[in-house]
C-alpha cells in the first residue's frame, strides 16, 4: 500500500470511530429528551463527558495532521472534502484542551437540567448561574481556538463555517427592511380566522405518522416520539429519529411542527452514507439542515395545495371535524407578531432570529451581562415584534438553545430559511406541475430534487456551494421576500408596495 | 498523596470510565430492544463493537497490575473488594486480544438480528450459522483466558465466579431427584384450573405500574416498556429501566413477568452507587441477580397472600373481572410440564435449567455440533420435562441467550431460585407477620431486610458470602424443596413422601 492509500486508510478508520462516537452521543441525547427518567440526569452527563471527551482525543489526535499531509492534493472529490473538513476540525479541537471539553459537557448536562427547572418555574434566576458558566466556558474555548478572531464568529463556525457577523449584520438588516412593509400592510387587514376545535394527542399521532411517510420519511429506519421540544436525531444510516408535541387544543402547531422535523430527518434519510468515516457522509451545515426542514414545513406544508391534499387526511382520522382546505390554509399562514419563535408565523420567524442574534452578539462582545439578560429580551423583544412576555417562561427561557451552550446557532435557522425560499422558487420555475403534484399527496419529484442536489451531495462541498449548484446564482432574500409577498400578500389582500 | 492513595485515585478514575462505558452500551442495549427502528442493526453493532473495545482496553491495561500491586493488602473492605474484583477482571481482559472482543461484539449484533428471523420463521436453520460463529468465538476467548480450565468453566465465571461444572452437575442431579417426587405426585391430581378472560393491554400496563411501584420500585429512576423478551436495564444511579410483555389473553403472565424484573430494578435501584467508580457498586452476581427477581415474582408474587392484596388491585383495572384472591393463586401456581421456560411454573422450571446446562456443556465439550441442536434439544425435552416442541420457535429459540454468547448464564437461573428460597424461608422464620404485610400491599419491611442484607451490599463480597451473612448456613437445595411441598402440595392436596 502506498502512503498516500496507507494514510487514507488511517484516517478513514479514525473518524468512522469519532462518527461512531458522535452517533452514540446522538442516541443519548435523544434519550434524554424523550425516555430518560428524571433522576438519571447526572450520570447522562458523566456519560456524555465521556464520549466528548474521546471524540475529542481523536480529533485532535495529532498524527490527524501528518495523514491529512499525506493527502494533500488529492483530485478526488470525497478525500478532498475529507482534508478539508478534518483540517478545521483537527485545528479547532488540537486547541482546546480536553479539560475544557469535559467541563463543557458537564455544564450543558447541568445546564439542561436547571433550564427545564428555570422554565418550569418561569424564574430566569435559576438558570442564571449556569448560563453564566456556560458563556464562560464557551468564550474560553473560542479564545482558545483563535484568539484573533471575533469570538461570536469562532462559535457561528461550529454551525455554519464561512458566516461573518459583518455579513449576518446586513442581511438582518436587508431582511428586516423588506419585512417591515409587509408587516404594515398586512397590520392594517382584518386577521385570519384561526383553527380552533379539539384534537385527541393519540388520533394527532396517527395523522403525524402517516403525513410524514407521505413525504417520504422511512419508519423503517427511524421513530416518531414526542418531546418538549421537538427535534431530530440522526445517528448514521437507518436511525434518524423525529420528534413532536401534540396540542390538544392546537391542531396545527404540532402538525408543522412534524412536518419540520420531517424535513430535517428526509435530509438526513438521504446522506450519502456510503462514505460514512469520512466526514463527507454527515451535513453540510446548519443552515442546509434547517433549509430541509423549512422547505416542507413552510415552502410546502403552508401551500395552498398542500392543505388541499392534508384537509381530508384530516376529515379522515378525524371524522366530521369538517376542516376545509381554504379554512386550513388561512389559519396556517396567520401572522401575528407574537411571543414564541416556533411558533411564529413564516413573516415574523426571522424577527425573533435577529432579537437573539443581537443579545447573543452583545454578550458575546461582553456588552450585555447574563444578569441583565431577561430585562434586555425583553425591551428588544417590544421593539422588534411590538409585544413583551409576560414572563420569562414564555420570554428568555423560551428557547433550548441557551441550556446547551448552543450559542450562534440562531442565525442558521434564517439561512435555512433563504434557502429554503431559493430551492422552492427554482422548483416552481422547473416543475410546471408542481402544485398539482403536492395536491395529489405526490411529494416524490420535490424528495427526487432534494436528494440528488442537496441530500445526497452530503459534505462533499460547503453548504453555500451545494445551494450554488443546486439553484444557480440567486437572491435568496429576494427569494423569501417575494415568496412573502405572493402568498401573504394574497391572503391579506395586500399589494406589494412598488418601494420594496 | 501517598502512593498508595495515588494508586487508589488512579484506580477509581480508571473504573469509573469503565463503568461509564458500561452504563452507556447498557442503555444502547435498552434501546435496541425497546424502541431502535429494524434498520438501525448495523450501526448498533459498530456503536457496540466500538464500546466494548474502549472498555477492554481499559480493562486489560498494564497499569491496573501496579494500581492492585500497590493496594494489595488493605484492611479497608471497599478496597479490598475493589482489588479482589478488578484483578479478575483484569487478569480475563488481559488474556484476550482487542481484536476478538471486537468480532464478538459484531457477532453479537448479527446474532441477536438473525435469531429475531430464524424464530420468527421457526427456522434454526437461519441462525445456525451466526450461533456456530458465536460459539466458536467463545471457545477461543474461553481458550485464551485459561487454557488449562474447562471452557464452560471458564464462561459460568462471567456470571457467577467460583461455580464449577462438577457443584452443578451434582446439585441439578439433587435437585432433580427431590422434584420428581412432587411432580409426580403432582401428576396424579386434577389441575387447577387458569384464569382466562381478556385483559386490554393498556389496562394492563397501568396494573403493572402500580405494583411495581407499590413494592418499592421507583419510577422517578426508571421506566416500565415493552420488550419482545422482558428484562431489565441498570445503568447506574438513577436509571434503571424494567420491561415487560402484555398478553391480552393471559394476564398472569405479563404481571409475573413484571414483578419478576421488578425484583431486578429493586436490587440495582438499592446497590450501594456512593462506591461507584469501584465496582464495589455492581451486582456481585447473576444468580444473586436472579435470586431478587425470582423471590419477588415466586415466593412473594405466587403467594396466596400476594393473590389477597392483588385480587381487589385487578378488579380496580379491570372492573368487573371479578377474579377472587384464591382462583388467582390456584392459576398463578398450576404446574405443567410445558415448553417454554419463561412461562414455567415454579416447580419445573429448574428442569428448563437442566436441559439447557446439558446441552452447552455438550457444545462447549465439542460432544455435540451446532447442527444437531435442535434435534438434541427436542429429544432431551421430551426425556425430562415429558413433551416436545412442535417446532423449534417453541424449542430451540425461544430464549434469545445464546444470540448474544451468553452461555453459561442459564444455570444462574437456578442458583437465584435457590437462594431466593432461603432469603424466603429465612424471612418467613424472622418475621412473624410477614404474610398478613403482604395482605395489605405492605412491603417496606420485606424491601428493607433484601436491602440491607443483599442489595446494599453491592459486590463487597462474593455473592455465596453475602447469601451466608444474609441468612447463615442453609441448604438452600432443601429450602427451595420445602418450599414447593408446602405451596404446592398444598395446592393440589398432595402429602409429602417420607423417603425426600
Amino acid at each position: 500500500m502506498s502512503d498516500v492509500e496507507g494514510a487514507w486508510q488511517a484516517l478513514r478508520d479514525h473518524v468512522g470511530e469519532i462518527e461512531t462516537l458522535g452517533s452514540i452521543g446522538g442516541m443519548l441525547d435523544w434519550d434524554q429528551q424523550t425516555m430518560m427518567p428524571p433522576r438519571a440526569a447526572k450520570l447522562r452527563g458523566s456519560q456524555q463527558a465521556l464520549l466528548a471527551r474521546l471524540a475529542h482525543e481523536r480529533l485532535a489526535d495529532p498524527r490527524i495532521a501528518g495523514w491529512l499531509a499525506a493527502l494533500e492534493g488529492s483530485g478526488e472529490p470525497v478525500r478532498r472534502a475529507c482534508v478539508r473538513n478534518l483540517r478545521r476540525k483537527h485545528e479547532r479541537a488540537r486547541r482546546v484542551t480536553a479539560e475544557l471539553v469535559e467541563r463543557l459537557a458537564h455544564a450543558r448536562a447541568r445546564g439542561f437540567a436547571a433550564w427545564l427547572e428555570a422554565k418550569r418555574s418561569a424564574d430566569f434566576a435559576r438558570f442564571e448561574p449556569e448560563l453564566g458558566e456556560l458563556l464562560e466556558l464557551s468564550l474560553r474555548r473560542a479564545e482558545a481556538i483563535d484568539p484573533e478572531r471575533h469570538p461570536y464568529e469562532v462559535v457561528l463556525e461550529t454551525y455554519d463555517p464561512g458566516v461573518e457577523v459583518g455579513f449576518l449584520s446586513e442581511l438582518f438588516a436587508r431582511l428586516r427592511a423588506g419585512l417591515e412593509p409587509l408587516l404594515a400592510a398586512i397590520a392594517a387587514r382584518p386577521q385570519l380566522p384561526s383553527l380552533g376545535g379539539e384534537f385527541e394527542p393519540a388520533r394527532q399521532a396517527a395523522l403525524h405518522r402517516e403525513v410524514a411517510a407521505t413525504l417520504g420519511y422511512e419508519f423503517e429506519g427511524g421513530r416518531l416520539d414526542e418531546a418538549e421540544h421537538p427535534f431530530t436525531s440522526g445517528h448514521g444510516p437507518g436511525d434518524v429519529r423525529i420528534t413532536t408535541h401534540y396540542e390538544r387544543h392546537d391542531l396545527l402547531s404540532g402538525l408543522s411542527g412534524t412536518i419540520h422535523e420531517t424535513g430535517h430527518g428526509l435530509y438526513e434519510q438521504g446522506l450519502p452514507h456510503e462514505h460514512d468515516g469520512t466526514s463527507v457522509s454527515r451535513a453540510a451545515s446548519f443552515g442546509l439542515h434547517e433549509s430541509q426542514s423549512r422547505f416542507w414545513e413552510n415552502f410546502v406544508g403552508r401551500s395552498l395545495a398542500f392543505c388541499t391534499w392534508l384537509a381530508p387526511r384530516i376529515e379522515a382520522h378525524f371524522p366530521g371535524a369538517g376542516i376545509e382546505a381554504e379554512r386550513l390554509y388561512q389559519a396556517g399562514n396567520r401572522v401575528e407578531r407574537g411571543l414564541r419563535r416556533v411558533a411564529a408565523d413564516e413573516v415574523t420567524y426571522n424577527l425573533h432570529i435577529i432579537l437573539r442574534f443581537e443579545l447573543e452578539l452583545a454578550l458575546f462582545e461582553r456588552k450585555l451581562a447574563v444578569a441583565d439578560l431577561p430585562e434586555a429580551w425583553n425591551a428588544r423583544h417590544r421593539e422588534i415584534l411590538g409585544v413583551g412576555p409576560a414572563d420569562d417562561a414564555e420570554g428568555v427561557l423560551q428557547d433550548v438553545h441557551w441550556s446547551s451552550a448552543a450559542f450562534g446557532y440562531f442565525p442558521s435557522y434564517t439561512l435555512g430559511n433563504l434557502w429554503a425560499a431559493s430551492l422552492g422558487r427554482s422548483l416552481e420555475e422547473g416543475v410546471p406541475d408542481l402544485w398539482s403534484q403536492v395536491e395529489r399527496g405526490e411529494f416524490s419529484e420535490v424528495l427526487g430534487f432534494l436528494r440528488e442536489r442537496v441530500h445526497g451531495k452530503g459534505h462533499l462541498l460547503e453548504a453555500p456551494e451545494i445551494m450554488r449548484a443546486a439553484v444557480g446564482e440567486r437572491d435568496a432574500v429576494a427569494d423569501l421576500l417575494g415568496h412573502l409577498w405572493q402568498r401573504h400578500g394574497c391572503l391579506y389582500g395586500v399589494e406589494e408596495a412598488a418601494t420594496r
